[in-house]
């Protein structure tokens, strides 16, 4: 419980202040905690900003799996599904998500290792269901599968620095625009 | 030629260290320079940052102004045009793109809000010749102009974190797939 409340608000002060200027005390100070709790939980402000990574790239992992395992559906249906899913976080976790992408550096480099296999994993299962549609023709033939993964992840990976979830395009809304401007273009005819 | 030479190692410094972690001192150290001569320049690391995002984001605005500004170009044209230039700009200015990407929060306010502004126009003219395009029914005609805008950035610029324009897919052959992607889809028929 106080373990999900330091890193809960350190997320919001990392995205607010970044990572190296949130001290130790910043995040105690915010729970009116000591910092004797958080070195119960956390042997360093690092050990916590693996866990925020982990915690944020698995459970993105679990969930894309969950959809890419679905057998009923296309493969033009899992891309819509994990682009809706991406667009979907942003008000859900999108703290987690800019922190991410932005505070990975200060990672020590085993963990930046073990964070970025993940990140790829993620990516690399994109680009099977995009060659597995190629294979059965729903997408064409003369795509570079592992450029389009790249691609799509741009699209809703982007997406975290400027949506605002609460406006007036919902994330659905916008899931659908995304996975229509992918999937068929934007040219008329 | 040393404001230039100081501004060009910088960029390197910042994307390598980030912002924060970087000195006067690191930089007028990979120099071989006094802190005087950067004060001569710059006064302040700050104000060092400002000028790498000013000329990052003008030299950006007046090459797609060009690119818009040629009425030989259809828009579906125009936009594979601009595409190119930012792809092609990872290899040129990549660090360029990267330090301005990320580190824009360690300006002040008031310039912050003056690269944002440039930042906005140069989408906001993308987004009108997304709008211009569905006038002239190249682009379908239920598209949501500003939303594309967005998507397209993403596709390109998140290019920045991961795409090496020396490897196996040159700059020319990933911006003609994303432009392909972007205005025909991935869809087959």
């Amino acid at each position: 419980m106080i373990k999900e409340e330091i890193t809960k608000h350190s997320i919001q002060l990392f995205e607010k202040k970044g990572f190296s200027q949130t001290s130790i005390q910043d995040i105690v100070d915010v729970l009116d905690v000591t910092k004797g709790t958080f070195y119960y939980y956390f042997s360093s402000k690092e050990q916590l900003l693996m866990d925020i990574h982990l915690q944020y790239i698995d459970n993105l992992l679990s969930r894309q799996q969950m959809i890419f395992d679905n057998t009923s559906l296309t493969n033009k249906e899992k891309l819509e599904e994990v682009i809706l899913m991406l667009i979907k976080d942003i008000k859900e976790r999108g703290s987690s998500g800019r922190v991410f992408f932005r505070e990975i550096r200060h990672l020590n480099n085993m963990n930046i290792s073990k964070v970025k296999e993940k990140r790829n994993n993620f990516r690399l299962r994109i680009e099977e269901v995009v060659q597995e549609g190629i294979k059965t023709k729903e997408f064409q033939s003369d795509l570079p599968a592992d450029m389009i993964a790249f691609g799509i992840l741009g699209v809703t990976n982007y997406s975290y620095n400027w949506f605002n979830p609460n406006g007036d395009v919902s994330p659905e809304e916008l899931a659908e625009i995304f996975s229509k401007m992918i999937l068929n273009g934007i040219v008329s005819g």
